[in-house]
């Protein structure tokens, strides 16, 4: 390629650097001077403030470490009360994922302390695999280190950040090291590690690690001592955990919290989730510069076998049509380590036109429709429930699966239900005074994000979850909703996403990104439950009204009872027996 | 610390790990097998899907190049549209960044031009001090590798991943390596390299590098071929670099868009923006875990030497201040590297309860008020102009320095003004025709987010400016708003944050994180502009109602003149008199 000359311009500009002086001046004076030494210079080398020997000279690699304390924002570490979810949340991720990659259910126990002012000590208990103790100071000491990021299957960690992200939190606001307790089963030693993050370098600095006793047969124990701030609420711990069990009904959970309370959350299957498969890429999803990269790093011998056995979802007569299309001389023999970049860019083209088939969705497991409604109906008091599981969709190459579950009620409201002889009658105030998640009936309805199985409590509004639940028309299904906004009324709909790679829009793992094929499905899940409560919601108003109806004439019954008995001349067992019969009557004459 | 013992639990629940079976079966089926499975072992080792050390031969090195390849829409690579202009913007950050390093005035040019059907190259030269050709293999083929992150002082560029990730992308998508051209002066030759990055080892590959013919004294020029896709609009190349040569009054710019049009943005002044000065950490911003590390890292022999030389704002009074509150034994002779974490606690906190002043401010460099407004009524056709720079603040002991700009103009509307005679007449149609970045009066007002210099184009909703100006209350200044929203009315506000360290809520750095000392510096800065906006309309409100008083008498003049002729039989030359002088009369009766 020639060289591109650079744009023509004035050379008086170019002949006036700016220098540096000593001592302090204005800067007009400043640029006088500047312009006469630029002048005796008379254009030559940019001396002045810097130039480029020293500015390589102060040139140095950043550890990701270090990038990441002073951005701890972005892990979710900005203030004391958030820093405190985000530990528990990528400890108890960490140990759902471990238990079920291990085939074990799992039962976990979380325990919040007070050790100081604002210091909280984290400690998080599992009863998994365990981790080997050669790899515990990795695992916990190193930022990007972790077996979740190159496999294409679902799990809740991805990026290995995590937990070794907030062991650096508690190191950089209390100095204490963090203590990691593990045994990888009865007939091994149990270990107990102190370490901490040499931030500088990314890596592990050991300070004790001993065997010890430890009357478990195999698990791990993280504790984290922080500057926290523990708080009840909707973005709290507790919520976390409550949701947490929600989509996760395999699980046993303990919590104890700063005060000493102790909630536990029962699972409500003794069923794992399936194990899901890891996947080949799926050819759709797979950038050119991906694979150029692919053909130079495979041991495969022929294009044809690089195809089928690098991607998903291509057979020998697909990898035939692909290369048939791409052209360029390209055969099914072609060695993929010698096609040079013209040829895979028209491979890739081929492969963007070809026809593949869909990825397989055994790499994801989702809740389903029966464990999501009895999690409902555990955790959360309502009149009416309903859950929905797509089918899997796929964007950028990557499966996914979206869960909805509605749960609607009327706290404060009056309940009505039909009781089995079809009388309407009011429900027990105190089945509606237990209501928690579902929120009253004038305020916006409660959005409980799930992904992967993980709740998300931050960034409501930027998720593509809350965006999905906005542009759904609640309207048509019977409630109120302002215009861009949620909908009104006393509902929780839960929505999760499971997939190989969700797309966050940050390391923290708040908010899911909006793409289209995501926020499409997302719809169509919404839409399905939100169908069958506008069915629930008009048979109630339906029943209301009725109701009202009903009481009206009920209350004339006893005096037509009178009015009879005068007429007629009747015994009071025989009024009464009218009476009763009159209301029977009124309470079968319609059916719901 | 005692070893904290498990929580207690049901035995049977540990008892019972899951099996994986290799024959597909019904969940329930396998559950049982599983159980049998479970007692059969006898509660010994968790064997099953997966055990500790199938984990551990899982776990690896996850680098920070392949990190960001995944996630890429983190820097601001989610859309072609959006690839190209945070290319354009990390490509000129840093040669601005360069020159100003440099002193050197900066002309910059950006070239877009398209090669391909969704292929596009973006060219960006700069006149800057160049690059050593032994760098420039890490800054441009390396994430994390920079000079100005562990520097605080205000620069664009913090992180050293920007110029390197764009380079990736393109990389990805087109296959195609980065292209770089840099001479350091006038006797050195000028380099040419071709270089790519290899994400699995986050490092530089080399291509090709030689020694070529360049007319350029010095500088630096890079060239990506990316998937991109060009458009005009408010989120723009365009818009940015209309934006940058506002934020940049020293700056003189080229662009070629990929039309082929050319648009210069000539400098407004000669004298570059004052050096900053780097600073040390304030005492106050620093966490304990910081202050343990710099403790055991520190040169410096006493206690009392280290407060002084490592923090800034601390003399010896105030070391001996700090030391005597923090007690535990500790003395201005304490050898730094010997003090123990329960002492460093104290020093910790005995630092936040002493009163130290505030940073220093030559670490940052605010535009000025004249530099904005001249740079505002240079690009932007407005009627109204005014301009405020707060004094600067702190945030967790970093800098800032608020400055806030608006343009306030009547596009469409009928713009009046009052001439040197004392005459209100309407305004050019021409000129309010080429309004621009001011929108429409039944329009929200637009708002300008500059950072250090740099225009934020992207995630408006979830930046600190934005919501400061939603915050502020217009209806006082005599413009509508909307609860909740931005304020109606044809004005651009521009708002500028300059500091050591601009807390982005991202890696791509599109908005401003929510800091209160921040909202706080923001809203007075916007309190300022308003109320001199304030004044302007409610002058300009007079002005029409006097505009419409005056319209209507000056159409009877005529007839009074004629009627005074008919009474007083007056010369048509007399009445045309009398006529001026009436509206002379009228014109000056009421001043401006």
């Amino acid at each position: 390629m020639a060289r591109t000359k650079p744009q023509s311009s004035t050379p008086s500009l170019f002949d006036e650097p700016e220098f540096d002086e000593p001592e302090p001046m204005s800067p007009s004076k400043r640029k006088k001077k500047s312009a006469r030494a630029a002048s005796k210079a008379n254009g030559g080398q940019p001396g002045q403030r810097s130039d480029a020997t020293k500015m390589a000279a102060k040139q140095r690699e950043i550890s990701v470490s270090e990038f990441f304390t002073k951005n701890r924002h972005l892990l979710g570490f900005d203030s004391p009360l958030k820093a405190l979810l985000t530990t528990v949340k990528e400890a108890v991720d960490n140990c759902l994922d471990a238990c079920e990659e291990a085939g074990i259910l799992p039962e976990i126990s979380v325990e919040i302390t007070q050790t100081g002012e604002k210091v909280f000590r984290c400690a998080v208990e599992d009863n998994g695999p365990g981790i080997l103790d050669t790899q515990i100071g990795k695992v916990f000491g190193k930022l990007l280190y972790g077996s979740k990021f190159h496999k294409l299957s679902q799990s809740r960690g991805q990026q290995g950040i995590g937990i070794s992200a907030a062991g650096m939190y508690g190191q950089l606001t209390t100095g204490k090291p963090v203590r990691i307790c593990s045994r990888t089963g009865k007939r091994k030693d149990a270990h107990e590690f102190l370490l901490s993050i040499d931030t500088t370098r990314n890596k592990p600095e050991i300070h004790e690690s001993k065997i010890i006793d430890w009357d478990k047969d195999h698990g791990t124990r993280v504790e984290i001592e922080m500057e926290a701030k523990y708080q009840k609420g909707m973005r709290s711990v507790d919520m976390y955990l409550k949701q947490t069990a929600i989509a996760n009904p395999h699980l046993c959970l303990h919590f104890t919290d700063p005060a000493g309370e102790k909630v536990t959350y029962e699972r409500s299957t003794n069923d794992l989730p399936p194990e899901t498969i890891e996947i080949q890429p799926h050819p759709h999803g797979v950038e050119l510069g991906r694979l150029i990269t692919m053909l130079k790093e495979t041991s495969c011998r022929s294009l044809s076998g690089f195809l089928r056995e690098e991607f998903s979802r291509v057979g020998p007569t697909v990898a035939k049509r692909i290369i048939d299309s791409a052209g360029k001389g390209l055969t099914p023999k072609s060695y993929p380590t010698r096609i040079a970049r013209e040829e895979a860019a028209s491979l890739h083209k081929a492969i963007d036109e070809t026809k593949i088939s869909s990825p397989s969705t055994d790499c994801i497991a989702p809740i389903g429709e029966d464990l999501m409604l009895s999690g409902l109906k555990k955790e959360l008091e309502a009149d009416f429930y309903v859950t929905a599981t797509r089918p899997a969709a796929v964007y950028r190459g990557n499966p996914f699966q979206i869960e909805v579950g509605l749960a609607y009620g009327k706290p404060g409201g009056v309940g009505l239900e039909v009781t089995e002889t079809g009388r309407i009658r009011k429900k027990d105030k105190a089945r509606i005074a237990t209501l928690d998640l579902v929120g009253a009936a004038d305020e916006p309805i409660r959005v409980m994000r799930i992904a992967n199985r993980v709740p998300l409590l931050y960034q409501s509004s930027a998720c593509a979850i809350t965006k999905a639940v906005i542009a759904t028309n609640w309207r048509g299904y019977g409630l109120q909703q302002p215009r861009g906004g949620l909908p009104v009324g006393p509902m929780v709909v839960m929505v999760h996403i499971a997939s190989v790679w969700v797309p966050f829009t940050s390391e923290s793992k708040e908010a899911i990104a909006s793409y289209d094929e995501i926020l499409k499905e997302l719809k169509l899940g919404l839409q399905e439950c939100g169908r069958k409560l506008g069915t629930y919601i008009r048979k109630g108003k339906r029943l209301r009204r009725e109701f009202d109806k009903r009481s009206y004439i009920e209350k004339y019954i006893p005096h037509i009872g009178i009015a009879l008995q005068e007429i007629l001349e009747l015994s009071d067992k025989d009024r009464n027996e009218t009476v009763e019969t009159l209301e029977d009557v009124l309470h079968k004459s319609r059916n719901f």
